[in-house]
């Protein structure tokens, strides 16, 4: 009986061992888990932080329980710590600290990514934090109730940092936002940013923008942050949200093959180029969809899909992962920012010949109660009108989150921007409108053209 | 100067008339509009008849000024009576009853549907009533307001009903569904309509099913609904919801081939068998986008689409209309319930050999407040594994409506029910989960079929 053995615990691993038994249920799967919290949804953590779910043990998308009973066994606080290809060998450090050797037919490597530690001085300061997985949850949880801080600095202005600002507002905490560039929220346009400021402010969060935090200084009940000699802010907590890297130093030791940004690279059927060894998730190389090359989207979405390919495929299942395409979304206070695709300095980088037009639309027709404003910018090549990306800021209940996944399945399909109007979308005045507001953007970016309409006489 | 005349000012028609202006701005257009209601969006009227849109007025999609500003020539209360397709003149009854001759060199069929008339005696009694225009909804209000009804009794089931339902319960009105079919809405299958019931039931709305009604009688204050001699319920206002068909005696009588049910028959361009005589709206045979061949889905949707490309092609362009899905969603009380696509009955009379399969997730990650289940249908062909369509029933507020358009926006690109689980979706845990609902609803279409898994050794 063949033994595939998964590195990793969370959405890649999780989704992997679980494909894999569904497509070969005879096949031996053995889990390896860093922590004890294996298939959590971290993504969760914010709202675990803000209060919103008072019980962190709900944010398991299944428990130990559900997950053994698929005959998946799982080796909790087990931390991989070497791969031997040639012997099929994996070393295995246990919860004792005792090491092991397990032998692998095949083997799944999900090591997820770690959080970007920025080179900052007194980042191991008590009070100052990262997220990522459940025990640095935890740590900020204990903090909070233990010194029921007042103030607290998000250094980044990213996914993590937004929905901090907003779980710690809700916790009565004053906090402060500091970010390195101009904007917020870099992963959609200026221009959105703006939007997401003033979302910021009304609840109270103040931004700082084009700061750099070179060292973190302890200063009575607080720490000081500072750049250089000069202090910026003092505050009590301090989260350090600067991104996420691929954690794959076990792989690349192992002899696996890295991309550029020092994520595994691996062929559409999640293998790396060492034989029977798959990788899946946060700690690989994606491909986009749309310009079909590689790029490091560490998403859950992609995580579970990935994982899901390479599960079939390492027990003898022929799938390919067809490629990312970012969509992602946020939720701010009250409002949602999602976007997917490229804008236009990646579109340009691939060879494109971005044109992005923003319109602004209500949600549902304006007599029927509730109605707000989304705005929408499509993003659509010049020469070919071909669709690139789309990013969408409106109200919390405005279905902001399924109207970028019109735009992405438009997306998946190389749709051009004049045929999001064609599609034969939904319509009852409290929903929508007969143009969907993606349909009424894409008219825009149709206008804003000079060859609007068609051959006319 | 060409003259492009319009006959209909709903939303085909208006449709027509702005884009006409926008591709040719030399064009001289002139709408004909039956009533004094030009681009009223007559969707919304269960909402004005409910109370929840307070002013009929903020119904118009766009007022008489903004029309006439884009240099439209509005005709208020001129009905078309005649069409001479020889001499290009349309003869025209105004609002005086006084007729007219006005020339035409390109014409755009856009007179609509009407509602369905069932044979039951006593339809012309006071307190019963259609609901299709704006007059229908204004007799409903001035009864309403006269003779303040405590009950109501609604013939049909389908769209309209359902939220006339919703509406005048709002009113305080005690209402009763009768239905000849043993469903309700059957535009999507028993299954979600069970939910629908218990929706409605839950809101004090009665169902009776399969009963015909074939009188209505005078009874004090009443009307009386009888079968045969049979009384079935008396109730003080009868609202008719038969269905629409599509308005074409002035098409027929002026030569235009009409196709098996009585729709305007139209090429792709919108153009009819008669030279220079388009058609758009409710009024014309649609073509499916699934199956490639006619259909009748009068849908507001589709009427904006092949209006505008009616108006384009009118004044030169060359554009065509890529096909209706039957997309569709209703709110009913706090419940949407839309649908895209075929059901198995009309896939199997089109060739192919579905398999329905239903399942039930989380609109978001359950442990975010206000998660809900909402239950999705996903038909595809078991030869191919293509989608054929799909049907979801959730709460308001679980993005229901923008969950079919994603299915709608996979129909419209020809894929197939396991592409579903490709498709690169928007994920955070208040609005979704990893795997959207459509897709776990696509896994289990697929987990149904003995082949789930791909080629496994």
């Amino acid at each position: 009986m063949a033994h595939l053995i998964i590195i990793g615990g969370s959405d890649a691993g999780i989704s992997a061992a679980l494909r894999a038994k569904e497509c070969n249920p005879s096949a031996r799967v053995t889990v390896l888990v860093a922590d004890g919290f294996p298939n959590y949804s971290i993504c969760g953590l914010p709202f675990f932080l803000s209060g919103e779910v008072p019980d962190w043990r709900t944010l398991a998308h299944r428990t130990i329980e559900e997950i053994e009973r698929e005959g998946i066994h799982l080796r909790l606080n087990h931390r991989a710590i070497r791969i031997d290809f040639t012997s099929k060998l994996v070393t295995v450090m246990d919860h004792k600290q005792q090491s092991h050797h397990i032998e692998y037919d095949k083997l799944i490597i999900a090591t997820g990514a770690a959080s970007t530690k920025p080179p900052i001085e007194g980042l191991g300061l008590p009070g100052a934090f990262f997220l990522r997985w459940m025990g640095d949850a935890f740590a900020i949880e204990q903090y909070m109730t233990e010194h029921r801080p007042k103030s607290a600095a998000i250094l980044g202005s990213g996914y993590i940092s937004m929905e901090m600002a907003d779980a710690l507002t809700r916790r009565g905490i004053s906090v402060t936002v500091l970010a390195r560039s101009g904007s917020v929220l870099k992963t959609v346009d200026a221009e959105m940013g703006e939007r997401i400021r003033s979302e910021l402010r009304k609840h109270g969060v103040h931004v700082i923008n084009q700061v750099a935090v070179t060292s973190i200084e302890q200063e009575g009940k607080g720490l000081v942050l500072k750049d250089g000699k000069e202090a910026i802010l003092k505050a009590e907590l301090v989260l350090v949200a600067a991104g996420a890297r691929p954690d794959t130093e076990l792989a690349r030791s192992a002899g696996v093959s890295l991309g550029s940004n020092g994520a595994i690279r691996v062929s559409p059927a999640m293998e790396t180029n060492v034989p029977d060894i798959y990788a899946a998730g946060d700690c690989v190389e994606t491909r986009h969809r749309l310009y079909r090359g590689p790029a490091y989207l560490p998403l859950g979405t992609t995580a579970h899909k990935q994982g899901r390919i390479a599960g079939e495929n390492a027990v003898g299942g022929r799938t390919e992962f067809e490629g990312s395409l970012g969509t992602q979304v946020v939720k701010i206070f009250d409002l949602v920012v999602a976007r997917t695709g490229v804008r236009d300095q990646e579109a340009i980088r691939e060879g494109f010949e971005p044109l992005t037009v923003e319109s602004e639309s209500w949600d549902h027709k304006a007599y029927y109660p509730g109605a707000t404003k989304i705005r929408i910018r499509i993003t659509g090549d010049l020469q070919t009108n071909r669709l690139l990306g789309g990013q969408i800021v409106g109200s919390y209940g405005a279905e902001v989150s399924k109207r970028i996944d019109v735009i992405a399945a438009a997306l998946f399909n190389d749709m051009r921007v004049e045929d999001l109007n064609k599609l034969d979308l939904s319509y009852t005045p409290p929903l929508g409108s007969p143009w969907d507001p993606v349909q009424t953007a894409a008219q825009a970016w149709i206008k804003s053209k000079a060859t609007d309409c068609s051959r006319i006489a």
